[in-house]
């Protein structure tokens, strides 16, 4: 599709509205997702014990592009595009590894752990091999979570992307967390309807019943998917809250809550908020499944949610966290990749069992993926057309709007905070 | 393909040869085929048999819509696209049940069986129900049989479509008939070419040994795939006819033949003839298979064939009656959904055999599915050009002038019968 | 991709470095390639040994197309297009197979070996049979190897393609083999990637160990894929060359050696090079593996390399010669077609052990897949970028030249040869 005609599908789309049928299915629209969302946003892609120690890599992929994240002797870690400088092909084939040197299958040129070419044989004369370094990609680590911007000038600022989670996590070891288990939850559905799904909790009731045997009912109505998902609903809650709020300030603790609007660059949002229950982590049973992740050493029974942006989410709880990647294969297709983190000093078998750990979500990021791939086959009828959003959908009514102006379908009048950003004028 | 790219390669094909080579294998003009189908002919689905009992559903597959067939409480069967209104999450997930409302699995809107809203949580208080109740696909029932048709504004005239068919099938109780066993056949081939298979015997004699060995040889040189099939092979064939038909009237029946000409809205036609070899129904042996669904409680040894329109057809023994649709799914790939009817007081295992009842026709279409295959690998090639019918080929012949009158790429004055049922002007 | 498109993209592009990426991945790339390549070369398909009798035929995948290569009762070979003129229909179905006539499996019309329509029922008064004859494909034999060219009009002319060839092979007794065992490696990349890829010996080093366990190590730096493949690094390999060549012209042989550069229709190049390392013939271990099917009637260690197009190459040793044929099959995809020839009159089981004769190729080919389709998947990412080829990939740094030239994207002044042979004007 053109812009010409994406334009005039977006115009006949109304805010408060699911998005009109073409921008969950067209193939153009994939590709300036998949452009915008690379060089926009900091992509939440692994947790750094993956590469502990020197010449340990893993390769990222993203939109058809594979990114060797690798970490140098001097312990700093680079991001580095998998593709040789001679004629292209992919140096890394295996998902991760421990090198020396990054030496291309194909003909050996190899290249150090920085990315700079090291030897190549029977070159020209004035061959300058300073030219021929990989390319390397904006790579950040925040507490142990490594974010990769793919732009190819100016990246946005990292430090003005993370600054609000700092004290958001403060009491969580998140650097001396290690990965306990990691999953892919592969679905055949736009990334936008899997995103949307996560960040309501209209569903939770019809579609998630272990989920809710563990939450509080008010609260998931009142906060379900987070800070700002659910508009004027919090009233049956928000004398329990208040009550926990107050419990936590007199222990010490600066709960905190914030929720960006449709107009800001990364969309972001992080809250503080107990499980309910009188359940300790979110677990199956409500009860710890790992050694304390938290300074207190004890378990508080509340979860810290953090947005990066919509596709790069943070749970961090008394006793592991959970990293989310919604990663965009296709128009139609996304991989969820998930990852549990616990103490990098708990032992598998002893101190936990990366089989509980995990499954809470699993269950539920199953039943995610059947919704989504039918909401996908419906979207795709010519009788589809766009539908009201309820109240506990407030948060990706807002998406939506975001969305839309993240690739330069919106007109509403807005400035995105990093000009570089917005890579279709 | 742009129409009028169309309607050049169009312009050089001749009557009386097969269609040029992009009409077979386009994506653009599959898509113009698909909403030609849907909007202006009545599409043979199933048999009300499959849902006998309010609530019980199945659904339909066409041209990536699914529509869900429903009986109400009041006993009337509905159409609806299988599409939420809320956010487009397909409703009911499963090929067919039975349900005491229509509750969309995502977030629980839930509809009455006629698709009307009767439950939506959390939405704004200007939400109006009655603007969304589940769009609605027009629906008829003849004699058991469900007709589809997927205009969004004016359906065609039913009456104007089924009129005829009454007289012919008068002798067969198939409103009292039920479904004994279905297949599907799915071939990777164009539409057209599965329907012009079947709408010509030119190929019976080298390709359906089995067939043929029911078959009076000189009725499928003459009527070999219907009236009209053959133009000017009848001749030795027809002192026969006239015989057996003259029996038929001193009997008091009716047998009767009418076939459209291309210029025509449904293509229709219809007629009924000995099967021959003194066989008494269309079995592997002659013989019969089931109880009768004739009024005159006898083997007559006849079959009524009834083409509603190339893609819905009908064969009525006296001892079981066979339905075809064929369901176009892509360019290159098309089921063959074919439904076999017995009377609904038979029991199986003790009166009838599904494996019996199905035998005949299912060899015949796996040898149509393999010539279809190979029709359309062949039809791909650079060297392909439109080629001359035979005589045993008449009926396709005027197919191609009928189908391309259909997408609007055939010039030639004709009007439609249905001005609303040309898609595209 | 446009014309336009492309000349910009090939514009952009350096003599001396890999293709743009365009070039490696587009579909209507892929579309001019096949039409190019069907039209411009003789491609090398099979050997006449597998239709040894009359009414023998085997049938030939290219570029969509399926031809029928048949020999007639006259010991003729005939190559005819797999589409009946009737309505499309392939007519051999089996990949080979012997027949007394050519009868299409649809409506049974019938065609002689040589092509021309012997039958065909109920057809108009007026239908002439002589317009329906198989559309013929350009066949050539050239010491039992097959050729075809799919040009619609004038082919090419065989002689001027193969005239350099007969005294290369002139010791070989071709004609006198069969085909001793054959294999097909699927390779899920773009043919240009497969072809640059057999025409440098820049990667043998680091990716075939078993290939360069047989070879000379300085051969393989001087001459690793034949004559013109090291731009200035044969020296060192020069004194044995020379030692062995002066030896050969003594035994009463002439080695030979020619290299077409880029502006020639065929790019063409053969030469006779000693295996080294003392080894008799191409074998995993450097002896002889099956009779000999050289005239000298002994292993004489070297091997006559002889490359027809950049499709289709002939390596010949004393006791085998080895048939390669690169087959695109899409975008990404080609299948590298490789038979086997000993003597005919060699029996499997005792004068030789396919498995025996095939392993090194084998090996090697396998490892090739692998290199080549992380190739392709490099090459697909935005950071690529045309690499500088080493000294050791000089003659595909004129393949680059060679082949821009024949899709007609590439300015340079050069005069094809065959002037009918510019299939884009």
């Amino acid at each position: 599709m053109s812009t010409d005609q994406l334009q005039s599908a977006t115009h006949e789309w109304q805010e408060g509205f699911s998005l009109p049928q073409d921008l969950y299915r067209d193939t153009d629209v994939f590709a300036r997702d998949i452009e915008a969302l690379a060089t926009s946003q900091w992509l939440l892609v692994d947790h750094e014990s993956r590469i502990a120690h020197p010449g340990e890599y893993f390769t990222v992929d993203f939109g058809g592009e594979s990114i060797i994240v690798i970490r140098d002797k001097d312990n700093s870690v680079h991001a580095h595009y998998n593709v040789c400088r001679h004629r292209g092909s992919r140096i890394c084939l295996e998902k991760q590894g421990s090198v020396r040197a990054l030496t291309c299958p194909y003909h050996a040129w190899t290249y150090d752990l920085a990315g700079n070419l090291k030897s190549a044989r029977y070159m020209a004369q004035d061959f300058s091999a300073a030219q021929y370094r990989l390319n390397s990609c904006n790579v950040r680590v925040f507490k142990g979570l490594i974010f990769l911007n793919l732009a190819k000038d100016q990246a946005p600022s990292f430090e003005g992307f993370i600054a609000r989670f700092e004290p958001m996590l403060e009491r969580h070891d998140l650097a001396g967390a290690k990965v306990a288990v990691r999953q892919v939850f592969p679905t055949n559905a736009n990334w936008k309807l899997v995103v949307e799904n996560f960040f309501e909790c209209y569903h939770c009731k019809s579609a998630h019943p272990t989920y809710c045997s563990v939450h509080d009912e008010m609260k998931m109505l009142a906060f379900g998917a987070g800070p700002g998902s659910s508009d004027g609903l919090a009233s049956k809650y928000m004398e329990t809250f208040n009550a926990w709020e107050a419990a936590e300030r007199l222990a010490g603790r600066q709960p905190g809550m914030f929720a960006d609007g449709p107009d800001t660059p990364y969309f972001q949002s992080a809250g503080r908020l107990p499980i309910g229950k009188g359940n300790a982590t979110e677990s199956l049973n409500g009860k710890g499944m790992a050694p304390l992740i938290v300074k207190e050493r004890e378990y508080d029974g509340a979860q810290t949610g953090c947005v990066f942006n919509p596709v790069s989410v943070l749970l961090a709880n008394s006793d592991h966290a959970i990293g989310f990647r919604f990663n965009p294969r296709g128009p139609r297709s996304t991989d969820v990749e998930v990852f549990w983190l616990v103490s990098k000093d708990a032992q598998e078998g002893i101190d936990y069992d990366p089989e509980e750990v995990k499954a809470m979500w699993t269950v539920t990021l199953l039943e995610d993926k059947t919704i989504t791939e039918n909401n996908q086959a419906g979207v795709c009828s010519t009788s589809y057309r766009p539908g009201p959003y309820s109240a506990q959908e407030s948060k990706i009514a807002e998406f939506g709007s975001w969305y839309t102006r993240l690739i330069g379908l919106n007109n509403a009048a807005a400035t995105c905070g990093n000009e570089h950003i917005q890579p279709y004028g």
